[in-house]
């Protein structure tokens, strides 16, 4: 009896902690194609001595788009006006949808930010000079971002995986499997997806998504 | 005591239709943008006594892709290249992405294949001419193709609309809900989504995914 008891309690904790992660909306944010580059690889690209210039701040706290941008190359096609996110990374890192991988001719694996190693090579080309990277092409792993705070609302660990709802009620209502939680204070809560993924359940910046 | 039986039994009856449905795989057929012409739309933009060249079949019986393609043009960009489907239809209709409405700038509706009212107007380019069709632009809502003795092994009826789980075990498995599934002889088992979709979930053609 008491052993039905506890196991009573512990659904009864786990359908409290379900409906207290999916009570809360989280906005989209979509990554349109973009670079992040090595402070060489910046110079490589813009010239010595210049600065990448602010554009605007995207949502993470400390990013910001840049006027600068980048052509990459691939073996079947080129894609001009790739924005530069910056401040300079350790290293290069350049994020695109499967769409973009179809047209430039190579096949980057699905990636969490910074893990690179044996991801796709690809040529940027700047103003100022080319780039062959070796690797550093990616797809970006769906992910959200927590400020601690607001993973202790949730009651997330980060590294943890979610199912998140998105586009519910309209024409495409999707549900996105094992997305990962990510949590740090330079972050802000939000979810982030490519533009295929966007596509596929029809959202825009700032439209709401649930855990489920 | 009969009432609850009554439940009982349509439960069980409810499960094991879930069971048979979910285990049985049927496979990816991905669209990419495509065009279905009129035989006036036809002749406007390939000459008048010219007819389509086939280049292969596709999975749904009695439609082949052709040597010819189209440009379509929208108000911020073009695109080359786009692929006839025939035989003629009594009304022309394009089947474009999402990503590629945002390379045309237009805003064309998610619809099932024939609803064209108030759908997106966009200008076809051939050879022969140019036809600007005042609508017939849509996003192909996603659906499944089946003849009608594969929807009875799946106790599918016409119009039903079920959730179908895609990329299972790899790097983007997705859920996509309101799955419409359309019944005809003329059909062949087969799961239509469109580049965007495919890409979001990571699906190729020929994969196989499941009713859940």
């Amino acid at each position: 009896m008491d052993r039905s008891k506890a196991l009573a309690q512990k659904i009864a904790e786990k359908i409290m902690e379900r409906a207290q992660r999916s009570q809360r909306p989280i906005p989209v944010g979509i990554s349109n194609r973009h670079v992040h580059l090595s402070q060489k690889h910046f110079e490589d690209l813009f010239g010595k001595g210049t600065q990448p210039r602010k554009l605007k701040s995207v949502v993470q706290p400390g990013y910001y788009a840049c006027y600068e941008t980048v052509t990459l190359a691939g073996p079947k096609g080129k894609i001009s006006d790739v924005r530069l996110i910056a401040p300079a990374r350790p290293k290069t890192q350049v994020e695109i949808s499967k769409t973009d991988a179809m047209v430039l001719g190579i096949k980057p694996p699905v990636r969490d930010s910074g893990k690179l190693e044996g991801s796709s090579p690809v040529r940027l080309v700047g103003p100022a000079g080319e780039v062959d990277i070796a690797e550093g092409c990616i797809l970006a792993k769906r992910h959200i971002h927590f400020a601690p705070e607001e993973a202790k609302e949730f009651g997330i660990q980060n590294g943890e995986s979610v199912r998140v709802r998105a586009g519910t009620g309209g024409d495409r209502e999707t549900v996105f499997e094992q997305v990962l939680c990510r949590v740090s204070g330079e972050f802000k809560l939000e979810f982030h997806l490519d533009t295929d993924e966007a596509n596929a359940c029809m959202v825009k910046n700032g439209d709401l998504v649930h855990i489920v």
